[in-house]
């Protein structure tokens, strides 16, 4: 999970329909969604598929051919187990590569740093860049700081984790703003709550104006480390060397796969979550465990012969964590048949234990699905709470797609984010079934009661 | 810390001194430990002290040039405070060299391992090891699949963490068990209940009967990788390559320094920790935190104008993590004082929030004990609990020496314990403080009151 739709609410009023009336409606699905939720609980396929995934396969960078291979392995897999209109939709995907990378704290002691070049950064010319590290806890202490004393030095911002939201915008936008004060390139320390001399890798981003420099995290304990040091007047000098470059956008693809509806095939609901991950660990919680997951909702469907009245389909969407382009690719690809896409949910925020949706609907719609979410308050996973999507499923909302987002107790997501430990072991097999049944309940739901979500318009985006 | 003392208990019948009667006694020490406490929860000096020690010097593994800086330096820092008989007992240490290093899984996938070598291990040939894996759970399971499965294969210990005494015994007697069934290497699985792709390395040892083996450290996350790979029936090869080797014993040696006792100078109160590390890290909470919270004791009873009235000394001994010869060589350079050495504390698990002491001592000194410890009960250290003490003093302690071992919560020591994460981060200024103040007042009250601890008989030791 890279970004977040931004939280722009418009009450949308509208008619409430015979539902509101009468909430026992939700008791007639029952028996379909604790069928379901049995099925997801006693399930083990889906666990060795994400095994599978995680541990031949790995890591599944855009542009990488192992995501090639995650591609037309899903597609397969998909096939396998009787999905109709498997397809790969396609997408060209931005390709970069980290190539060779370390960095060294030369004075006043020579030791490695624990580092990772983030993701879209230039690299060092060659031979690397040594500089003096000027240290700051946030952009105002940098400002202050002022040309003088960046302009020629590697800034390290070492602000401490105070949640993901706050503290990502060092890492997204860290550089451009250390480039128009003449930085050479900037150190971030790595966005996590935990400390354990591992770095966190993720996206930044240039401005046009400013110098594109490299920048890289490191690891919290070579963050405050650095920061001490300065903070006691001890020269502090590192030596960074990135091979870290663009090459030619890659063709890629999202995957596809459905059960037709039986009454409006036309009509289409959407579940899934990015086959794409960083190139390291093995992108198991962000997001292979969220794309398997989704499968397996339809795999349950369809082994309890299950078939809702509209379409309901998966999807691996692409290039999320550097782009975006298999989410615009997916819009791109359902053209005019956009008034068709009833609902849109995604699945990228880890598999732990789930707690709910998060909605941007209106309000009658909040309120629909909590009658519907108490199907899922056996499992702990009942809460519906205003605000949500995902950024492969944001170009749908855009376009007016009612957008839900997943959502668990992220306990530990932002311990293994984007590092050489998102592995398969993190995923617990009783929170993965759960999510299972959660996105399968959902899902089948949204395609099947005669109601439709209405959402609410967003706009813009951020990382 | 890498021992714990054998729980060998025998009870030493002894009279009952007055304060047992009396356990008002304790109150006429009270104004004095209130002090040293104030002074500690006030001190800036000794976590200075420690920030340099890991920021400037590091890491400090025995034959090192590190080590002996950081030797170096702390006989300049005694000095510089005005402790007496400040001095370095020579010690010869093992010196074991890690070499380059470097484990990869060839199949079913490529890709790099989290490995780190233990410590004493042999290296690989020149080019390394490339062999098929065997993965167990426990010496049982190896046992069973006998030499005809194990012989020329890398053996897995993929034993699950059950706190560090019982799982440890696979990394350090992991290599000539596999050995004894022809295995090539072993890998064995961090010990450490937290997996965030670090590996932990540690002390192993050889039998004179088995073949010496590579054996290396792998992160919680391979481990269970390829465990679960062997369990599904995919062959896993790796490759080792480890340059570690010995090199002939080092010079180096225990550093102390004293507050001369105003009655018994002659008797004397030790107390602790080890100055050396393993080659990773810092040496932060293993055990630099305990070495500097033990001075900054001595410390702060100069600044107070304290003297006890035995000899307070303050011991950095050597060699603790991978042979323990600085105890040896402080025992041997007692020599026929021992009767003297009235009690010895050693603090080798970390400085986390402190809760007491243990101590290798007869009921009735428990009892004494006890009641001095009330005065460390506003700082929740108070806790006095039978057997304890330390691989540094175990000599003192096998030749009759009152032994006590400071106690920490230790909510997360093996999380850090032996890894690049063992940094001065991890040391929280309010707890050090506090340990700093347990030993303080430990340390003065066993230096001077009148009774005299009764040590219980210690035998053997293990890692």
């Amino acid at each position: 999970m890279t970004s977040r739709i931004r939280l722009a609410f418009a009450l949308v009023l509208c008619s409430a329909g015979a539902w509101a009336q009468n909430p026992d409606w939700i008791e007639r699905y029952r028996p379909t969604a604790d069928k379901l939720i049995d099925a997801a609980m006693a399930d083990t396929e889906g666990y060795d598929r994400l095994a599978y995934l995680c541990y031949r396969i790995g890591h599944r960078l855009s542009g990488s051919e192992s995501l090639e291979r995650a591609i037309a392995w899903s597609a397969e897999q998909m096939k396998a187990v009787g999905l109709a209109n498997v397809r790969v939709i396609p997408a060209m995907v931005p390709h970069w590569v980290r190539g060779a990378e370390s960095a060294r704290m030369l004075a006043p002691v020579d030791k490695p740093l624990h580092m990772l070049g983030l993701g879209m950064s230039v690299g060092t010319p060659p031979g690397g860049i040594t500089a003096e590290v000027v240290a700051v806890s946030d952009f105002a202490e940098l400002e202050k700081l002022g040309r003088d004393k960046v302009a020629g030095k590697i800034v390290l911002y070492n602000e401490a984790y105070r949640g993901y939201g706050p503290t990502v915008s060092y890492r997204v936008y860290g550089a451009p703003r250390a480039a128009a004060l003449g930085a050479a390139a900037v150190l971030v320390r790595s966005v996590t709550p935990l400390a354990l001399q591992i770095p966190h890798t993720g996206m930044m981003v240039y401005e046009d104006a400013q110098p594109h420099i490299p920048a890289a995290a490191v690891s919290p304990e070579d963050a405050m480390m650095i920061a001490r040091l300065c903070a006691d007047g001890v020269p502090v000098k590192v030596h960074l060397e990135m091979g870290a470059h663009m090459e030619p956008d890659a063709q890629s693809g999202n995957v596809i796969g459905e059960i037709p509806g039986k009454e409006h095939p036309e009509e289409v609901v959407v579940i899934g979550g990015h086959i794409d991950s960083w190139d390291v660990g093995q992108g198991a919680q962000d997001d292979g465990a969220s794309i398997i997951a989704s499968l397996q909702a339809l795999v349950l469907m369809k082994k309890l012969g299950l078939e809702p009245r509209r379409t309901i389909r998966v999807a691996f969407w692409v290039n999320e964590e550097n782009g975006g382009r298999g989410g615009e690719a997916y819009r791109a690809w359902i053209g005019d048949g956009i008034k068709n896409q009833v609902a849109a949910i995604e699945m990228d925020g880890g598999a732990e234990t789930p707690r709910g949706f998060g909605a941007m609907v209106d309000a009658n719609s909040i309120e629909l699905l909590r009658q519907a979410a108490h199907l899922l308050d056996r499992i702990g996973a009942g809460e519906i709470t205003p605000g949500g999507g995902g950024e492969d499923i944001a170009p749908l909302m855009r376009d007016g797609v009612a957008g839900l987002g997943e959502r668990t107790s992220g306990a530990h997501y932002f311990d293994w984010h984007h590092t050489e430990a998102d592995t398969f072991d993190k995923v617990d097999l009783t929170d993965f079934r759960k999510n299972m049944a959660a996105m399968a309940v959902m899902g089948y739901l949204l395609a099947d009661i005669p109601e439709r979500l209405v959402a609410t318009p967003v706009s813009g985006r951020r990382r």
